[in-house]
């Protein structure tokens, strides 16, 4: 069922959410809070945008003009409703196509940063379990996968423009070589634990078309601390 | 001046050290602990050994024969002497060679781990400045880099054996690109932190040979809480 909910954490902006599609997670909101931005960034480029939680919270960091395309007409109409009932259409564009499409039809529109939340998981892992198509193309990479996300943006960046990932930490390698492979030069790395002395759950990487070598991993992220959000992740989730 | 002090954090062992040469530091204690070993650990192999730290508190964690090579023959010696004083000779070979010339001489012998503390930094980065032979040779990759690390640890490892490095967040890419070129797939990863708030200053990595792909991520290490080692640190550092 459609809803309108509160964007996590940010009281004054909502979002229009499906239980049976999917609903955002923290995933998007570490992504929103790890990209390099600065005054320089004009546009964005969220690819696989769902109902457009980046664009949205980006909207808190950056003037920029964001644009999020999305592959899923249902979900592409939850984005636009999103965007509208926020006013923020003078800020966000949204586009309903398959990002493989729009890099064919789009030769010279360049973008400062791209952001995506991937499908984390190989058609392989669980793909036939009982879930709506909805899920299954968010999730899985049907449409969209770490090579073809990177040749993408390889394809959409300017020279020394960004590309920021959020993803699982069993993917990191193939992650790092197909940024590698498509001159994406990974500068920026962090982890995110759901507690102490667990492994990683998620990880985030942003890498530099035609960079220079020289990778930083920042502070690592913990979710929890007992049964509370840590101090970290809740003041992410502050409204300002 | 050559002196005889405890080993870091063992209060009845002791080891040779020299000032004017280089003495052994955490790194050595974090990748003794980081690596990973289990009752089919029967030898292991610690390349670039210095004055011996790791075979020292190697011994501490396994029963397993431990072999280190040394290229310099006046750090050669201090270890012998600290394997001597400790009475670890039944446990701890040395050898006085180049990594290089002692795969080159040695096609049979395999180990299940190998370890290696390698030289920080590439020839180009302040090699010039004034400080000894001994540590010049220790620090820079003259005689040691990563390539070579990881093509003699293909040749000396018996398959799905482990080789674990400890090294600078700023090398880590070059580390999984030479470990998977050498067929030694990265396995466990750990990130080793000043203190909070501050970007990573050293790595823990891990391969198997011939290993399946997936990358573990732990728990970060943080050395500092304040003006004082951490709880992590101090746990690592007691005396068992």
């Amino acid at each position: 069922m459609r809803e309108i909910n509160y964007l996590l954490g940010y009281k004054n902006m909502k979002i229009v959410q499906d239980n049976e599609m999917f609903k955002f997670s923290l995933d998007s909101v570490l992504l929103a809070n790890f990209v390099t931005l600065n005054k320089n960034v004009k546009n964005i480029f969220d690819i696989g945008t769902g109902n457009a939680p980046i664009p949205l919270m980006l909207t808190r960091l950056t003037n920029a003009k964001i644009t999020g395309v999305e592959i899923q007409s249902e979900v592409y109409d939850m984005a636009l409703e999103s965007v509208k009932i926020n006013n923020l259409s003078n800020q966000i564009e949204l586009i309903n196509d398959d990002i493989n499409n729009y890099v064919k039809n789009t030769q010279n529109k360049k973008y400062d940063v791209i952001t995506c939340n991937p499908p984390y998981f190989k058609i392989s892992e669980g793909c036939n379990v009982n879930v709506s198509e909805y899920k299954k193309i968010a999730r899985h990479e049907l449409f969209l996968d770490i090579d073809r996300l990177c040749k993408a943006s390889r394809s959409l960046l300017k020279t020394n423009g960004r590309l920021a990932i959020v993803h699982r930490p069993e993917r990191l390698l193939e992650i790092i070589s197909a940024m590698q492979k498509n001159n994406i030069e990974p500068k920026k790395l962090q982890f995110v634990y759901p507690k102490h002395d667990a492994e990683a759950n998620m990880i985030l990487i942003e890498g530099t078309l035609n960079g220079n070598p020289g990778l930083k991993v920042l502070d690592s992220i913990y979710v929890y601390e007992g049964n509370e959000y840590s101090s970290q992740i809740k003041k992410l989730l502050e409204d300002e």
